[in-house]
């Protein structure tokens, strides 16, 4: 496996109906929604889910994302989605994505998405403190 | 073609790859997003965009919505989306559809959705004269 | 609660990004979707897998549905899927759906899909009885 | 603006409800469906349609893709899709995209998809003069 950012969450999904093209495989562009998933497990495990991000008022907009496709999945098929903060700007942060078959020796995908850190009007603002350590090892 | 309420639109559209399942048809999950196409336009047509709606302070959530699938349309496909509403109530209104074929002489699919006339604080109010009227022949 | 088809299951889910609408709650058109994960998992809970019907060379394609939407569920909130099959005719079946909200106490929405029996031709066979047995108590 | 490839083309598209995000924005993981009714159209002012593609036995799976948000649109605000293939390899091409307002004034979203050219089995093939033809000026 490669280096993956730490810590990170590993989040069990299956391909839905919805996320094949007409080839009955995983569809690309569902990966975006496939990497929201991830993000949003790994701020709930770190008990920051989205209602605790809105009482802070702080919100995380994508400004970036790219994806890699390696291998395809099939519907109904068990997966893995791997999903950590890899990179800190000042008021930014990365989001690093792989999806694995279900024996996680399969990489079908990888990406990211590029954030940054606003208040409610959309001002840009700083990472605060309590966002940034759980990057941290 | 069936007794379908009258004014209506007729609204193009193709099947687009991510409105197919796994057999490259158009999936019938998908319907609701061409009904919501049809009655944007329906709207449109008779000068009540979504501006124009938010403007009034008037929105029209959907409460229920149906269909039946007859025949399938291929990625790519040109087809016909019809839209027009069926059904006054006092607080709400019924939008019809059917998609047809490039030819329209093969039905697609059929449905309805209905909706309640709320205010911005979601309370339910009468349907104004203004958007009754866009109901007459 | 209201008499629904025994036996069923209860899925966990969460409102993703994607199935929010501009007012930030679960949006209606992505019931299908979540319709389907029940089904799904009601079938596999029964060890007939997507895999397992291809094998046994047997589709349920769509035909009709239908939902009323009773309350919404806001972003990330966790709720569930109820689904069970409570109607069988001699090539078709009717899967039957309820989404409840996290205590279920609230009822969100009510639905069904009816579905047909049919060939990898797509042609209408008679339920086999190994399918219609996951249907009696 | 900014050097795009010639030829290409513009596409007139309207934000769509399940195109919105909680915001009520353009929601970025639709992007990507944008791009390929962009790159649709472009092929079809080509005369290559999928149904061509088809018979001629060539595909363009995704292999990779990424985008920048520059600007949000809203709900109903009409905007353009442009598209245009930038870049061929020997076996690859990638298609370039643009999102801007009615006025063509602000760029809302800059993006790419790079593609494999394969057989109906998954194999990579040469791109074709046919096609290899349509990406100059």
């Amino acid at each position: 496996m490669s280096a993956f950012p730490d810590p990170h969450i590993w989040l069990a999904h299956r391909v839905a109906h919805e996320e094949t093209d007409a080839n009955g495989e995983l569809y690309h562009a569902k990966y975006l929604h496939l990497f929201e998933k991830g993000s949003s497990e790994f701020m709930r495990a770190h008990s920051i889910g989205y209602a605790e991000m809105e009482s802070r008022a702080l919100f995380l907009p994508v400004r970036e994302a790219a994806y890699r496709c390696h291998a395809s999945a099939r519907y109904d098929e068990p997966f893995w989605i791997r999903a950590g903060i890899g990179k800190w700007g000042r008021a930014s942060l990365r989001f690093f994505y792989e999806l694995w078959d279900e024996s996680r020796k399969l990489l079908l995908a990888t990406g990211f998405t590029q954030h940054v850190t606003v208040d409610p009007a959309g001002k840009i603002v700083l990472v605060p403190s309590w966002l940034r350590r759980i990057g941290a090892k």
